[in-house]
């Protein structure tokens, strides 16, 4: 050991101990005859002081150090003359005898501290240093404190952790996979799993009833902000089990894990369907922090002079609390939001509910107050508050009002970071028609199994039926998602039809599952959550960079390794391969 | 859920209790007027009872049962009239009143119970039904078991679990890489990890002082037997650490595992020099669970009239305990044995401690019976023992010698699996010589630190230079291996020179370590134990596949799954690439 304690340690108790310390140099200031080193490691920062009593040789050594520089140090334990009680190490310092550079260093390309002067490339290309920095590095603190949580959790209960293969087999269906071209099977692919559901479902007919795995699962898609093509889920199976076990089970992981990093406790989650989910919030993972619920105002504000509203498949408003004080200017910027391309409003109309019980509308001039008050009543809204009202074809309005109540939330503070209110969104439609290609997709994936009393449905209104697949919903996020599996080789057979696949293609993809389901496959379900999410949710973080130690960038690079890299022609005829890069016409 | 109880559950306790359980028809048993059903989950074995009491419907239900099929059962618990002491469940059995068939069942292919009729590939091919059987699944659940028992180990030494990238950059050192085909970056490619080494190393001077994590790493290698083309790793590193700390913390995590899982507490491993290693064993991972070392005899046995002798380099004894009773076959046997081209003696030369006293050689006309007393003596041999020599070249020879004492030591029956004998091998070679390549290669890799005080002989002598490396063995195999690493750039440079890297191909592997050593390194060391060898050790099995829930074959191949395969012309395309398999010619 280079060292008998660490930075972070020493307290008045250890006065008078000779201790070894080793550590960066935070930074070295002189004040009169004295100089002060504050010595960083992991644990904390302690000081370091060298009196002007001190040899010439070791005052010559502290000379030379810089910022960055790592140490090894001896001194004894003093009492500070001035503590700081910010500092768990402040009412100590170390009275420096001797000093080694164990590695000095050049002046880092930005600064290592809470609030830094680097930008996001360069602190990309030098993750290392920017990782040194307290904020960055307590993010993977908390992201391996909370793993070995879930862990520890689900092997309490019994749950297995079970690896299953990252090389594995390509599918068409979904996302585009990575693969990974066999050297030994020449002009054959391995793919990157996007998720190992195959692989659950048969560890659940393999008789493992519960499996969980924290596993890296791959997606080769442009990448949006805040995607990455590697990311993390926690991977979760039961079998012998309906809805119910797994929302009770995995919502007892979360009450967990919140009361042991945020000390906030929970009732019950509320679960809601997906069609009221969409009929309050015009969204499948609506942020309920705050309410401000849509009301259907179709039938009220209809039979006017007012052409737009007596047009619309829909109109819907939602009551802005206490914002009736909100500016002709204030109105027009949210005018000018909900018009924007990506929200694609035509228009938006407002009612003031005055504090007098008077009422000021953009459509005054075609309802009377008395038709505003009703309005008012059927939203909740009493004097003080703003109603705001979108109207058009429901689905598309739904959308718009949503944005719009999201960003109300944000002007009126109500998306409080550290206020979580989770919920279950549940009954989603099983399929979802593309207009594009014509066919039905799954909601969720073509494992899903509807609700019992909607299989019917499947043959006549295949769009109508429920699946019985959920989704955990916080902060308007969704931070994972589930459903119950079909384990019926029949059933399975017809999705896939309903899906587009023919018997062939089905067999060539998925012929072992469904060979599987030949030979007792028990009812499963299962569920997998986004850890990265989860945990820059915890840390109150916006970006799930953040919380991944080596994060690549939005064209899928690592700046500091530089990688993807070109490899050598050699390797390619190994692997079989040629590359041709199409130059752009 | 679909069950109140499981099938390893019930005790004479639960008498009478209306139960619920799902799970597999282990065997349906006809006895008089009774039917027994063994239902079988992970947690065990129930009796049901059908007597002819029951109704007719319910006998026609449980007429058509078969093996492996899924039930859902509902019944009330008896006291059994035979009781079963063998089974937790053996005193009671279920008065079965409903059945409910969730899942019919084929004929599975191959017997699930402790001993199967089916052949390797068969299994292979349903491996979800292999999995059932418990001996299987035994294996794995003791693997998520260590899995957790190390975490929970490591996390409270405050070590942080980080996940570093498997999408990395390739490098042409050490084993192939597998590469992943960037679409993004059209013609570039990222590799796979074969170990995250540079990353964990970049977690030291990003200040992470304690880093571990359980990690799939990648080789694109011909598949000896028991060679997986991913495996799993403990992979670790310590900061301000010298080579002690790291034998300590993980001899730690060693006994720590012991105890928990097989009831075995040591007193502190062995540590042996790697050149004590090869004088005494013949090996760098001796088998130590018997004695049976090297005895050089080169001065006692030179000089006589036997050439053989005369012209070795290197003659030396093992002394097998009481095998002078060996007949003429079993001494030709060994012989032939040490002939084989795989170890490749030349011959043995015998010595047979008689109890009386006398001695009996293959050499009896060229040495005196006090010639052979010496060399009895030396080997430390009784009467009753057997005295077995090789000679010739040093080298070679000793590693032939190694050959037979692991022989005699499976023919003695002294290679007991539960018999564990952990040590530590240190002070390994820095570098050795290729003849091939006309090179040096890095013994370890080539972060591995030299010795300090064996620094100087890196220009003068670098074969001589000992490396702070060190290998945990057991059982004659190496679990896990690390070394002090380098911290410093220009040594970093200088063993990149002697490994025959150009400044060029160092910086374009590298350059992002040999850069972040310029801002403060700390002085750092690691270990890398092989999760999968530890496992199968500790279930006492000779093949790490029976602890990976779904291993590739020797061709890296997933019969169940059917992987690799052909993927679509459009996903080369899109990938910039074309396959162009060359026929042999």
């Amino acid at each position: 050991m280079y060292r008998t304690h660490t930075c972070g340690e020493l307290r008045i108790e250890n006065i008078g101990n000779e201790v070894t310390l080793g550590g960066w140099v935070q930074r070295v200031r002189k004040l009169g005859g004295m100089t002060f080193i504050d010595l960083r490691d992991r644990y904390g920062i302690t000081q370091l002081v060298i009196d002007d009593k001190a040899s010439a040789e070791l005052q010559a050594e502290v000379s030379k150090l810089g910022r960055e520089f790592v140490l090894q140090v001896k001194g004894i334990v003093l009492e500070r003359q001035s503590k700081n009680a910010k500092m768990p190490t402040g009412e100590v310092e170390i009275d420096l005898k001797e000093i080694a550079v164990l590695s000095p260093s050049e002046v880092p390309p930005f600064t290592i501290q809470e609030e830094t002067d680097g930008g996001d490339e360069l602190r990309m290309k030098y993750r290392y240093l920017d990782l040194r920095r307290d904020v960055v590095r307590e993010n993977l603190v908390l992201r391996s404190k909370m793993a070995i949580a879930v862990r520890n959790y689900l092997d309490s209960l019994e749950f297995i952790e079970t690896e299953t293969p990252v090389l594995i087999k390509s599918t068409p269906e979904g996302a585009r996979d990575f693969v990974v071209p066999s050297r030994m099977n020449p002009g054959e692919f391995y793919a990157l799993p996007q998720s190992p559901q195959v692989f659950k479902q048969l560890l659940m007919i393999a008789g493992f009833d519960r499996y969980y795995q924290i596993v890296k699962c791959f997606r080769d898609e442009d990448l949006r902000a805040d995607r990455q093509p590697e990311f993390t889920q926690i991977d979760c199976e039961m079998a012998f089990v309906e809805q119910d076990d797994i929302l009770e089970t995995f919502e007892g992981m979360a009450k967990h894990l919140f009361k042991l990093f945020k000390s906030v406790e929970f009732g019950d989650f509320p679960r809601i369907p997906y069609s009221e989910a969409m009929e309050k919030y015009g969204s499948d993972k609506p942020d309920i922090r705050f309410e401000m619920i849509f009301n259907d105002l179709t039938k009220q504000a209809k039979g006017k002079e007012f052409v737009v509203f007596n047009s619309a498949e829909y109109i819907a408003g939602i009551c802005a609390k206490g914002a009736a004080s909100y500016s002709r200017k204030q109105l027009d910027a949210l005018t000018k939001y909900v018009q924007r391309p990506q929200v694609g409003a035509k228009g938006l109309v407002y009612v003031k509910c005055n504090e007098d019980g008077t009422f000021k509308s953009s459509i005054d001039k075609f309802y009377t107050q008395e038709d505003l008050k009703i309005w008012a009543e059927s939203c909740g809204a009493k004097p003080g508050d703003l109603l705001l009202i979108l109207s058009g074809v429901k689905e598309k309005t739904q959308v718009q009002l949503c944005e719009l109540r999201l960003e109300m939330g944000r002007q009126l503070g109500l998306m409080k970071k550290d206020t979580f209110s989770p919920l279950w969104v549940v009954d989603f439609p099983l399929l979802e028609w593309d207009e594009e290609s014509k066919r039905f997709h799954a909601m969720h994936h073509p494992f899903t199994a509807p609700k019992p009393e909607d299989i019917e449905m499947l043959e006549t209104e295949p769009g109508k039926v429920r699946a019985n697949a959920y989704d955990l919903v916080i902060h308007g996020v969704e931070i994972g998602g589930g459903s119950v599996r079909i384990f019926n080789s029949e059933l399975q057979a017809k999705m896939f039809g309903l899906l587009g696949f023919t018997e062939e293609q089905a067999k060539a993809q998925f012929g072992f599952l469904m060979n599987a389901f030949k030979y007792g496959a028990p009812p499963h379900a299962g569920i997998a959550l986004g850890f990265d999410r989860l945990v820059s949710m915890f840390a109150g973080l916006d970006s799930i960079r953040d919380v991944i130690a080596f994060p690549k960038n939005n064209s899928g690079r690592d700046v500091m390794i530089e990688s993807p890299s070109a490899i050598a022609n050699e390797q390619l005829n190994e692997l079989s391969l040629k590359v041709e890069v199409k130059t752009k016409e």
